[in-house]
């Protein structure tokens, strides 16, 4: 990769907001490095490794910490790859810009603050390694799912990140703490990264029982409490020896609000990693749970959203999903395979974790259910008008990765219709490479012959019939597949003339003609 | 089945607390009942129709309504069949006796204050029908799964249900209301019983439009709040028009604490039985998920229950379970199969449930789990003394119905094993036939080769490691399935010789060799 001549190029390293940084592929930083560190003097060393979504917001939550002098703890260094698709984030923190976009103002600023004392910096130099007291490990562990999301033959890409870890064991002195945050197949700190940093500790003449490896879990959830779910929640964590989880509880102590949300320490790394993938995919097990009975309810001509909010008074059933469009994200769409590949590649399991697996395929099809509605009561969809209300994978979050919308926006592509989309807060749709229509004004221009109403943004909650009528042909559709549209302005717009569909809402759809 | 010889014969009903009731098949009874209503005059006749562990329950809940001035609003009638199974439910109500046994003290004292004011009476007479301002349904809808219970190919028992229903509506008023309580296959009240009832008024000269017909299902736990889940719990209920809607939440409203826990009025019968078997599947499955992970925790070495405890802290996954031997009980084990049935049969539907059927299948195998355990670490099981501890199937509950010790107990049999059995709480088996031990003493004779602690009573909670010892030969095993011996006492166990299998506890197993 390291070619000299690709080094002449002067290549760019383009950021998503529009800036661009020059890149070197071999940085030679440690100048900078030294004189961060000297302006740091007597303040903890805290190498970030990975500044993606997480690595970022951890980034800002290690900077903020205070002694009790009200005096920055620890001098924080950001580190990601030299390549185009990674450097702009190393530029953008050395202009002092958080290199995320997110509804929270209070990581923005907290990152602002911190960039201001002089206790932030990045680089793409491995040196930094090599000065840090705490190296916190945020590097991404992706699946490959294919193209076609419900082809099988899932892969998992183990060698990119055991190839980032043990670049960072090249350079770590023998008494850095590394903390693991990133989400694993169960195994892999005991069964991978130890064996692998080990060789590397015995070839530097270091012993192995000085290995000091931690592995905690980030419960980041995107949105306005982005930061406070960093520093304001509950964390799991353990260690694979005493010494290192004493140190890694006295470093989380340091940047999480422990007194309201006391540690939980777990005796092995393994129970950690297990920790981390159970509950999400407890999560999407749950709602593919529900899909089934979604399509019950649907030809019951029951609504399955009143009977949840039923069931749910109970503290027993309260964790019960609605049905909804389909999953997307980061976590839901791939722990679950994570799962699966440490039980079955690390542990040599027999056994398949079947439900869990097959939560993630489920969940995968769900967006296919609102297109077999749309199709069956709009009847052919070739040339017909769609408009997508929604691209982001959740409600009031400008993320887009993993959207279902995508999947429906390709379906319905396929089958001749000319869609249309809008998202109050997406502005550009990086998976599609195309900007959003953030103005439903536009879209009234030209009034479509169905809406799908696919993520429960607030401001679709709020819009007044006279909103979507404005949007519909005489006598379109509405399909409304996350409880957005209430039974009376359901009912408002039916004697409008339209035609209402709904996921989960058989209420509604026996109201029509199949 | 009512020949003139057997009513000759004078058949005895006996009830499994000893007492025996003479059984005319066809009572007559209306002498009795006249006198009851001449006794209970001004108050609003209710028919409680089937009286095991809800029927017998809600008898009592009912019987203890009460108006402004503190009296009785309801002369309560128990009906049920006079066959030799169940005749003894009404002698014993007659006689002034509960037909259940349970822990909570507080529902017998209601039964005996309530039949002392005189306001309940018990008759296999259907002419209690035909003076019944309210009827309340609460006879059970079997699943057979074979005695196999892995055997595939669910027979669910409509028939005998549907007939008792229509039993009853060839004598109601038309003025009188039903109230279904059964758990029921989703679309019967609309699809199945309607019509019938409907067959029944038309013959008998009503208009159908007087059928008051309203659903809502009971959630009954046993154990020390039986009466106060009955009268102090949120409740879902519905009915086929609003004269039904009205008088249901009337009734209601008498007996349940509705100030603190407000009804929840669903928009038809359909919804509110999609509701009762959906909380149940809900449940079903999410112990169901866990069995897989249980499998991993083991392979990995980790102690589920401690990374299960720190995933709970979270609000949104209070619900995840635990890992356990296995379910049982009449709800978690047959709700999701009538889910199934409803959906196929009655609503004609081409998905099937296969989540939430399959969690049942996963959940009947659970004690297999326990057993080859058991048989990795004991090596062979022929003429080894095993003590099954818990016969019930929920923990401080004296109820043993598809209780998974049953199962359990008979592979060990089969594998040639001698079975010993101990419950704290559980005097008879009635599914086996035979008493239960509930006294260790006895054990400690003939010492066992291995313990298996199947159910968590607070009795074994809280034994010392030297009632253990004392249980055991030397070096004998203890397989605690449901997270009973905590890690002090295991240490101790481990150092007095014996040896601990958990299950979800791979930490205990990864100390013995396979």
């Amino acid at each position: 990769m390291r070619k000299e001549g690709l080094c002449k190029k002067k290549l760019i390293s383009k950021s998503p907001f529009g800036d661009g940084y020059e890149l070197e592929y071999n940085v030679k930083d440690f100048r900078r490095i030294d004189e961060f560190i000297n302006q740091n003097r007597g303040r903890k060393v805290v190498v970030i490794q990975g500044l993606g979504f997480v690595g970022s917001a951890m980034l800002t939550a290690v900077a903020r910490a205070k002694n009790k002098k009200r005096l920055p703890l620890y001098a924080v260094i950001g580190v990601d790859l030299a390549k185009p698709s990674s450097y702009w984030k190393i530029g953008m923190i050395n202009d002092g810009k958080l290199p995320v976009k997110c509804s929270d103002i209070s990581l923005y600023r907290s990152f602002k603050k911190s960039f201001k004392s002089g206790n932030i910096m990045a680089t793409a130099d491995a040196y930094a390694y090599s000065i840090a007291d705490i190296v916190l490990v945020s590097i991404n562990l992706d699946v490959k799912k294919g193209n076609n999301v419900l082809r099988k033959g899932k892969k998992v890409f183990t060698d990119r990140f055991n190839l980032a870890l043990r670049g960072m064991a090249k350079y770590i002195k023998p008494s850095c703490l590394i903390i693991v945050e990133s989400t694993l197949p169960p195994g892999t700190c005991e069964k991978v990264l130890l064996p692998r940093i080990k060789t590397e500790f015995r070839k530097r003449g270091y012993k192995s029982s000085e290995i000091k490896l931690a592995y905690s879990y980030e419960r980041v959830m995107p949105g306005e409490n982005y930061l406070k779910s960093v520093i304001s929640y509950y964390r799991i964590f353990s260690a694979i020896n005493d010494k290192s989880k004493k140190e890694a509880r006295k470093f989380l102590e340091s940047i999480i609000d422990t007194n309201s949300y006391p540690l939980t320490e777990l005796s092995d790394v393994t129970a950690a990693e297990i920790g981390k993938v159970l509950e999400n995919s407890y999560r999407a097990t749950n709602i593919a749970f529900i899909q089934e009975w979604t399509r019950l309810a649907e030809l019951a001509g029951v609504n399955l959203f009143e009977v949840i909010d039923g069931i749910r008074k109970r503290h027993t059933h309260r964790n019960i999903m609605f049905p909804g469009f389909g999953v997307g994200g980061y976590c839901l769409t791939k722990d679950p395979i994570l799962a699966e590949w440490g039980n079955k590649e690390i542990f040599n399991s027999n056994d398949r974790l079947n439900m869990t697996v097959g939560a993630v395929e489920i969940n995968d099809k769900m967006p296919l259910h609102s297109f077999a509605l749309l199709r069956k009561y709009l009847k052919k969809l070739n040339k017909r008008k769609i408009l997508i209300m929604g691209v982001s994978y959740l409600n009031d979050i400008a993320d887009t990765r993993f959207s279902p919308s995508k999947f429906f926006y390709k379906i319905c592509k396929k089958r001749g219709s000319y869609v249309m989309f809008h998202d109050p807060i997406v502005t550009y749709w990086p998976e599609l490479g195309v900007d959003v229509n953030n103005d439903l004004e536009r879209v009234r221009v030209e009034k479509v012959d169905a809406i799908v109403l696919a993520v429960r943004h607030s401001e679709y909650i709020h819009m007044t019939v006279r909103h979507f009528a404005k949007l519909l042909k005489p006598g379109g559709f509405i399909l409304d597949a996350n409880n957005i549209i209430d039974d009376r302005k359901a009912d408002s717009l039916r004697a409008m003339g339209f035609k209402l569909i709904g996921v989960g809402k058989g209420h509604w759809n026996k109201m029509l003609k199949g």
